[in-house]
């Protein structure tokens, strides 16, 4: 008989609300011979201040034995900045190589946008998890002083880009529209933007059947509120990745309904599913949240364990919630939980 | 009597066109007294397949004797990403020391935006010019190779970022809503990200009167979309500063209508106005680029050397046109310098 052992990080603010709709859907989608087993963890905020750990080895051995892992939000204005993000979220992103970082961007009908003219949204972003900016290479000199001087270093590596633009070139191939779009910067970050666009180039030979693009960052943030149909999937960088999927999320109803995926395609890791949307203290604890976006990530979870038609019924049910309510969260978080949870069922 | 000894450098694509009408509009806005002399450069596509130089030394030295420079745009398929990008523009941003990169969002009235609901968006973005990853610190191993290694530094200094920082809080001081909002990735890029912040609030100490926020920049886009009102003038980083001032033009009116400074505040080195936009080679010598994204460089041109009440009055001109025909470049090209030369003389 088929299980899913699941790890389960409700984390900070509305995390634990989202979550727990999540999980209700989870156990109303699932069949009846697949046993779902959970075990929750306690990271985040609390923990870091009774503790002072974030994410420990231990933690790490423990959270490898899960078929997949799904978070809700991590961070809290009472821990510095910085603290819980390189601490936890991006410790977990890099000690499990989940170097395909998956966010889906569809305008659902019904569903606001703050653009004119309900344009057609339907993309992917692939960005990359384990490079780039995101490294934690870099320092500071004489800090505090007047000579202060502070570093990142971007690192790309041809095994990195490469294995992510793989992912991307068949995740394209396998849409209707067949279209990748290469989103850099490549004319003034001359070295990684070489690095880059040679490889998506080279990748390119193999996949004759996928139409590729090439867009500069800061264009692309111009296109995405200007003509968002053109694109289909896009493959960049970590931090270009960060930027233009908050805008992607913001144009195609919002961060209360994008999802994402952490993912290690090798499975040699867990992949960890969340939300794009932070704790969001200030609605935490009120039934206010929506936890569609935490849905979603359910959905892209069971979607990389194989349960296809599972991913589909969750995508479907949040659809017709969505259009139903027009986009917003008239009712409450477990509201809308157990309105999707009766639909997937169904 | 006064003068002003201006460069001219038309560039590649439209920026001959848009520049033409810049140059018309600025004879007719300058009072009698005000000697106008201009030296026209062939820097661009052109002179680099003819010589291949793209920026010389004996250039910097001509362009150096200058009260101000006006840019078109540089930049042409023909020539690799990159080339003209880091051999021109940023080769005399960084010579030039144009440490403010000022780019004024405004949405006129009239004007077609891509957000519903007509927002009202008037802030300015002060964009550090002269460090970040734009240094060209970095380099490549193992080039072409499997083990290829891109590596990209973001170089920021205290000296690089106090007065950057310090410039912004005399903007936002100077307007009426006086807000500041310094937008980083401090979460993820905390060795710079600290410094920014630290600087920030301790120069915010000088500034009682105005309020400050800090956005991370990928929650930026989002309120850029959602609630653009918001914003009064923002400090940001030269990556940073790139991407969202493109996304800020888009939503205030696209980039027919985006201005900037390439500022050196002391005045040691001419400064430089040119369009955010490119030199959009597809459109290039057919009379449809809007040229009023140079004429409002003009207009920054003119308050940089002190000329307020010219560049208010060339501001209150492109408003006045833009309302009229819709925010559309309905007219040609040249037909809308001259109307804004009409107006302007008026
Ligand atoms: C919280 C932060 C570390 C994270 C990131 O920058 O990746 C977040 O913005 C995201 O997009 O998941
Ligand atoms: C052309 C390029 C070098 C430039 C930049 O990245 O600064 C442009 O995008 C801009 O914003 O002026």
């Amino acid at each position: 008989s088929r299980s899913i052992n699941l790890a389960v990080i409700p984390g900070d603010g509305i995390g634990q609300e989202v979550v727990a709709e999540g999980l209700k859907v989870l156990s109303a989608v699932l069949p009846q011979d697949v046993k779902l087993e959970t075990k929750e963890y306690d990271f985040g905020a609390r923990r870091y201040h009774a503790t002072g750990e974030t994410l420990t080895d231990a933690d790490l051995d423990e959270l490898k034995q899960h078929d997949a892992i799904l978070l809700g939000a991590i961070g809290d204005p009472s821990v510095p900045s910085g603290v819980l993000e390189r601490g936890f979220l991006l410790k977990l992103r890099f000690a499990f190589d989940h170097h395909v970082n998956l966010r889906p961007s569809k305008l659902l009908p019904g569903v606001a946008t703050p653009l004119a003219g309900q344009p057609e949204i339907d993309f992917v972003v692939v960005r990359e998890g384990t490079e780039g900016p995101y490294t934690g290479n870099g320092g500071t000199i004489r800090k505090g002083t007047p000579h202060e001087v502070a570093t990142e270093v971007s690192v790309n590596t041809a095994f990195g880009v490469e294995r992510v633009v793989r992912d991307a070139f068949a995740r394209a191939q396998a849409r209707p529209r067949k279209k990748l779009t290469l989103v850099h910067k490549n004319n003034v970050l001359t070295f990684a933007g070489h690095l880059w666009t040679n490889i998506f180039d080279k990748v390119a030979e193999e996949y004759p059947e996928v139409t590729t693009d090439y867009i500069h960052v800061d264009a692309a943030t111009i296109y995405l509120v200007t003509q968002p149909e053109r694109f289909d999937v896009i493959v960049t960088d970590n931090l270009f990745g960060d930027i233009i999927t908050d805008l992607a999320a913001a144009v195609s109803g919002g961060i209360g309904v994008a999802a994402s995926g952490n993912i290690n395609p090798s499975g040699e890791f867990p992949s960890m599913f969340e939300p794009v949307h932070g704790s969001a203290p200030d609605i935490a604890g009120q039934g206010k949240a929506d936890p569609s976006a935490t849905v979603l990530s359910v959905a892209l979870l069971l979607r990389h364990l194989g349960y296809e038609a599972e991913a589909t019924r969750i995508e479907d049910a949040v659809s017709a919630d969505l259009a139903e309510r027009g986009g917003l969260p008239a009712r409450s978080t477990s509201a809308i939980g157990d309105a999707l949870a009766v639909r997937v069922a169904g």
